[in-house]
């Protein structure tokens, strides 16, 4: 067999069985080989942006890499953003980045470039096989690569004679790392775990910050109950790839996006214990203002890093406690969180619009989140609604959602998907409609229509660069001409409606939870 | 005055005065920046491959260079594809990308990444002033830079911190650098000038090969002049960057695509004279097909590699031969080339949509021809029609059709601009449609809308990767759903309209023409 078919057959056997593509000619051996792998599913996509997104949904959903396939250099510098989004997620992505011929490469035909500085901004592994007896390795390394832990964007690069080649064999699956530290059972330190006990009897403030594989329902549970037990609060990352929410789970706080809100959220703190969550910084810098979020005395202890290591961290550290699980994260979880009921009236604010969804979420739920400003009261009104997961944008490269979302379906086809999107953001990738549309995926898209880069108008404040002038404010509103969603839905195939009014907006939702297959609601919020 | 300001007035008084942008928070001090310095227009786009897109067709037209401004890491990487467009049609851009502050980097907040890697791809100077007193010297060598010769995408990348701190004060012109040898007037090496008036006298077969700078229409002029004196065949690149042509211009052949007929194109040659292209290799490499597209015993000989050499090469050839220009040009220009009549009905086929825009298109177009299959026969047809320029995918990343064409139309506002854009190839940057639409630009889109990635298609055979499958067909498909253009461009503002037959597109395109302001044809082409 030829190596693109050993590749590919590499990488079903190695647990990737999805290929999100957006294809030319030097991949159109991957291709014609998808009719003889059947086991392996070719998603389409209109741009590559949607691939390496819709990569990134599938991983978060599905804790396993799908494979992307990439158009040489533009092609992977199309994906980029959302690689990028992936890279801080962790999620296992492999990247196969079809290239030139090797004997081609030194023609400098119009599309050579430098694919490798390009990989190397967002993969953590990348590598460029030279022959066709090396390619299915160097296939199943990918996979194990992208497994880390912690998960990453692996790239493969394809040269195109390396895929056409004859007499491959395809590989067997690559040993995988195991995760935590050499000689430490589970990856937990005994010294760490002693600290964080001993700073939790202590009384002086304590909080944990979650993240990662730490906003896992089972975690959280116990962090509840630890909290509970010990005074400690449980605050989670302000922009977490996923976490598993709803009623009935442990409901963290939430770290404020903004850096001066973030810091009178943990001012007081003796303790910050990290469980899979980085140390909190400032998304952006301003001036006069600290990047470092933490008060000047606070310890900040490691407790875990990612991938198994939360669990098991803080399942030892309940047990070093005493601390049992169940009824006191029970008692934690009642104060404060009820599911809204629907709006039946009044205008489409953005708090109407996160009471709808509080409402109305199905359980089991996911909820792919890049409404940006208008978003928040969404957040805080579904807390207590069906359990759910809540995807939300760790990596900060604007144009995730509707790529997050329609991996998601692909990986979770019995869930619903629910995109709440941002009007600018969604621009950045709206092709992948077309792909919900052609994939038959259950989303529901909410467009957040308010017809401007809000969070852009808000943050020429904060970092005192505010004008007068009409000029700056021009680069900032999407009004002139406005954007209509339900005719660019139209265009790529997908039924929508807009909803001007709250009781409007409830019942578009409720339909589109109820209707198989996609749809969207472009949501027109009042300012 | 803050960094940004004294950026902004560099980039003016060193003659860039558009800018088009994509901006986020850490590019707000420039943004504000535009209240203070109204010499410079920003231009908003709502993705960042439709900024660099434009800011390539700006330059194109303009020959010299706009700005870009870009946010962080992943805002470079969605602009990576027309930036490699960019770099491979050797326009000027100046590529501003915000980035962290300078004391805010070691924090790896989410959207800090590996800046340098990615500019490295498409940039031929890249800089990263470290502090406000370095940026405006910077600013000024960023522009010298992008000018070249060859021109080049220039890359500066903006430290939060730099742009907004206090103290700066606008930089000088840098000085630029000068084309050529060094030592010999004009860039033309004496003892090549006597080799390629050796061979045209020669005898042999011989044709030149013009690209880049040796497209305008004086220097073909004067091609076609030492053609009808020696006997030599003048052929253009198969995507020339821009090419000036049309009625009373002379107009070379024009090497095919596909690797199998350019070898028989250029089957006999015993010399082949360059000027401002590149030796003729094939776009991508096939099995059993050579790269390299000259006969075995075909003498290559670089008369010119670009910028103003083209024109002072050729007219210094011209003159050693004693060839004056004019007369024989016309005889050659005559053979051939009429003007055709618009259809009157019939099916629209590519050659009657061909027909319809060699007859209609007004003085003065620009034509930004990311047409792929569909498109073949406008070129042919227009031979003959209005002066204009063509510009054609030079660095063959997909996706320049749109932006490139809202670039040249800023560049040139007293000029209709023609947008023949392949349905494929729309969707990588349909963004581009609100910007046209918000600018009021002077641009008629013409989607050629043959559902299918049909180059790919027949790629598929080409690579001997043919299939009897369906699934690798449905990866080539662009149907289920049908992309409708016409909602797509109400979604954005445009007007817009669909032809499915060949007096109603050309109805439609001509009235497209006659309108000021943007507007949108779908042409359902039959396949």
């Amino acid at each position: 067999m030829n190596g693109a078919e050993a590749l590919l057959r590499t990488l079903v056997s190695s647990g990737v069985d999805t290929c999100f593509m957006n294809p030319g000619t030097s991949e159109m051996h991957f291709v014609a080989a998808l009719d003889r792998v059947p086991q392996m599913r070719g998603v389409l996509t209109l741009f590559e942006g949607v691939a390496s997104g819709a990569a990134d949904g599938f991983a978060r959903m599905a804790e396993r890499p799908a494979s992307v396939l990439l158009h040489l250099g533009p092609g992977l510098g199309n994906a980029v953003a959302n690689l990028h989004n992936a890279k801080r997620a962790a999620s296992p992505v492999v990247a196969v980045v079809g290239d030139h011929a090797t004997y081609h490469e030194r023609f400098d035909a119009p599309l050579q470039s430098d694919i490798h500085a390009l990989a190397s901004n967002v993969s953590g592994w990348v590598s460029r096989p030279g022959g066709v007896e090396e390619l299915p390795g160097a296939a199943a390394a990918a996979v194990a690569a992208a497994y880390g832990p912690p998960g990453q964007v692996a790239t493969l690069v394809l040269p195109a004679d390396v895929s056409w080649s004859e007499g491959a064999e395809p590989a067997l699956p690559a040993v995988r790392r195991v995760a935590g530290v050499a000689g430490v059972a589970g990856g937990v330190d005994a010294e760490t775990l002693r600290c964080a006990a001993q700073v939790l009897r202590s009384g002086e403030p304590a909080a944990f910050l979650v993240g990662g594989s730490g906003c896992r329902a089972e975690v959280l549970e116990t962090l509840g109950s630890i909290a509970s037990a010990t005074g400690a609060r449980v605050i989670c990352e302000t922009l977490p790839a996923r976490i598993e929410r709803g009623a009935g789970r442990f409901e963290p706080e939430r770290l404020a996006y903004l850096g001066e809100m973030a810091l009178a959220q943990l001012d007081g703190l003796a303790h910050l214990i990290l469980v899979g969550a980085p140390a909190p910084v400032s998304f952006f810098a301003y001036p006069s203002k600290p990047s470092w979020l933490t008060p000047p005395d606070c310890k900040v202890l490691r407790l875990a890093s990612g991938g198994d290591t939360c669990s098991v961290a803080v399942s030892s550290l309940a047990e070093t406690l005493g601390v049992t699980s169940g009824r006191p994260a029970q008692e934690s979880r009642a104060a404060g969180h009820t599911r809204p009921e629907a709006p039946a009236g009044g205008p489409l604010t953005s708090e109407a619009l996160g009471r709808a969804v509080g409402a109305l979420l199905p359980e089991g739920a996911i909820v792919s989140d890049e409404s940006i400003t208008s978003g928040a009261h969404a957040w805080a009104a579904s807390a207590a609604a069906a359990p759910h997961d809540w995807l939300a944008l760790r990596g900060g490269a604007i144009g995730q959602g509707l790529p997050l979302a329609l991996g998601a379906a692909v990986a979770c086809p019995q869930r619903r998907v629910l995109a709440l999107e941002a009007d600018g953001s969604a621009m950045y990738t709206i092709q992948a409609l077309w792909s919900m549309a052609r994939e038959g995926a259950d989303v529901t898209v909410v467009i957040l229509s308010n017809r401007s880069y809000a969070i852009l108008n808000m943050e020429l404040k904060r970092v005192e660069a505010d004008t007068d002038g009409t000029r700056a404010r021009e680069m900032l509103d999407l009004g002139r001409p406005d954007l209509d969603f339900v005719s660019l839905a139209a265009g790529m195939g997908l039924p929508a409606r807009r909803a001007t009014d709250a009781a409007g907006f409830a019942q578009a939702l409720g339909e589109s939870f109820a209707t198989p297959g996609p749809s969207l609601i472009e949501a027109v919020i009042v300012r």
